[in-house]
């Protein structure tokens, strides 16, 4: 790698590549961080618990804002089982057929 | 969309798109559905536990293929939490890093 392209990637930037992340979600803190993960190209899988276990109103506020993120940037979010949540960038789309 | 792009999603073609799908694992005849799904550029989040409550021993074998097929085809594969695996088309990385 170029002293350039390590540079690149010091500042977050992943030349497009797609990454997928699993994060948990602690509190409304690491919000700014999954909304800026998925602004760069990362799909992010956030485990709710350990919030939910602590507050479940401000758990209802993070989700909001997520969703709010993805309606105004484009890309996606759905709910996995009951511990998770996944959210993409406007490159990937969640199925919802059948199977 | 023109006639040739709907024939083309019924073939299963989902011209570059990436997608995200979420499925139970039940046995293993569904891992042939899951090998062609991520090489259809899908990422495919397996929920085992189905398979695992049933027979360990036909899991680990399931889990076994999805790694060799993963290794030679590229792609990523990496657990998530006590129920589940992601797989991933080449596109996608899984990101290892600390958080």
């Amino acid at each position: 790698m170029t002293q350039e392209a390590v540079e690149r990637r010091q500042n977050g930037d992943t030349e497009g590549q797609i990454y997928l992340k699993a994060l948990p979600l602690r509190g409304v803190e690491d919000i700014e961080k999954i909304k800026d993960d998925v602004s760069k190209n990362t799909i992010v899988i956030v485990r709710v618990t350990p919030l939910a276990e602590r507050n479940v109103e401000e758990l209802r506020k993070a989700v909001e804002e997520l969703y709010r993120h993805v309606e105004k940037k484009g890309g996606d979010i759905a709910r996995l089982g009951e511990e998770r949540i996944v959210v993409t960038p406007p490159a990937v789309k969640i199925w919802r057929g059948l199977y």
